[in-house]
């Protein structure tokens, strides 16, 4: 069980919190398919951080309780020139360690998020969720989120 | 009315293009309040473009027909860890001239991003469109993409 009064912590993630991460992208119903956490640590994975660390504005962040990884979160300054020239954060692969989950985390983390834009200088934070997670949207609209978009994708790798 | 034999070509937008791109997105229902399009340009917008220009993988396209631009749209390639470390194209501010609505140039604008994120190494392209806009949706359906997601947006301009 986690420690709710211990304290959480949030930073930029390094190198070496990748296998941390991964686990976390893995153990969940889609990403156990999708993600490959086998250690080491695919070399492929390395590479995408690498790719992440030199686009500035898009960087992976990780909660830590304890001295431990328990959460990751990728957040996405997207500079543009529609709504008066309006910065939006993008918020994607939201994951909190199953042995953490329960304790408030997530809350913790979206507010770190929303602060977080607001001193980048964006006007807008979005995400989307999967339309069958209706539990995610619930929080997601506590926090203040309007779901008003329809999310769409094309996946060109299984074509 | 516009020339359908016309070609239609792709350009990575330039300063000079911001006059006709703002004039695109305020031509619309929820951009008209949402944008100031006065002559000239409110120094907002080429701020905007400068922020833009300083994030690789952050570009504004413009379509051009007979030698005017008729179009923009906004992709940004996103690199991430999850999906074994898969980079993604999303699709922001697509507008097209109202002068040249009818003519198909949605569609080529959308074929262009997608060979686009596969010549970037994308694995995915996504957007998001309001829920409302059923002829929308239908239009991406047709192009492969799937409504899958619901998309929230937190504003914190008005809060």
């Amino acid at each position: 069980m986690s420690d709710k009064n211990a304290e959480i912590s949030f930073r930029k993630a390094k190198v070496e919190d990748l296998e941390d991460v991964v686990e976390m992208l893995a153990d969940d119903q889609l990403g156990s398919v999708r993600e490959q956490a086998s250690r080491p640590l695919p070399l492929i994975y390395r590479e995408a951080f690498e790719r992440m660390s030199r686009q500035n504005g898009n960087d992976l962040f990780v909660t830590v309780k304890n001295g431990q990884v328990i959460g990751c979160m990728q957040l996405t300054i997207i500079h543009g020139i529609s709504r008066k020239g309006m910065s939006r954060c993008q918020i994607e692969g939201v994951r909190i360690s199953s042995k953490a989950r329960g304790g408030g985390i997530g809350g913790k983390m979206m507010k770190f998020a929303i602060e977080y834009a607001k001193k980048q200088g964006c006007g807008l934070v979005q995400l989307t969720t999967d339309l069958r997670r209706k539990d995610a949207h619930k929080f997601y609209e506590d926090l203040g989120f309007s779901g008003s978009h329809l999310g769409m994708k094309l996946d060109l790798l299984n074509q």
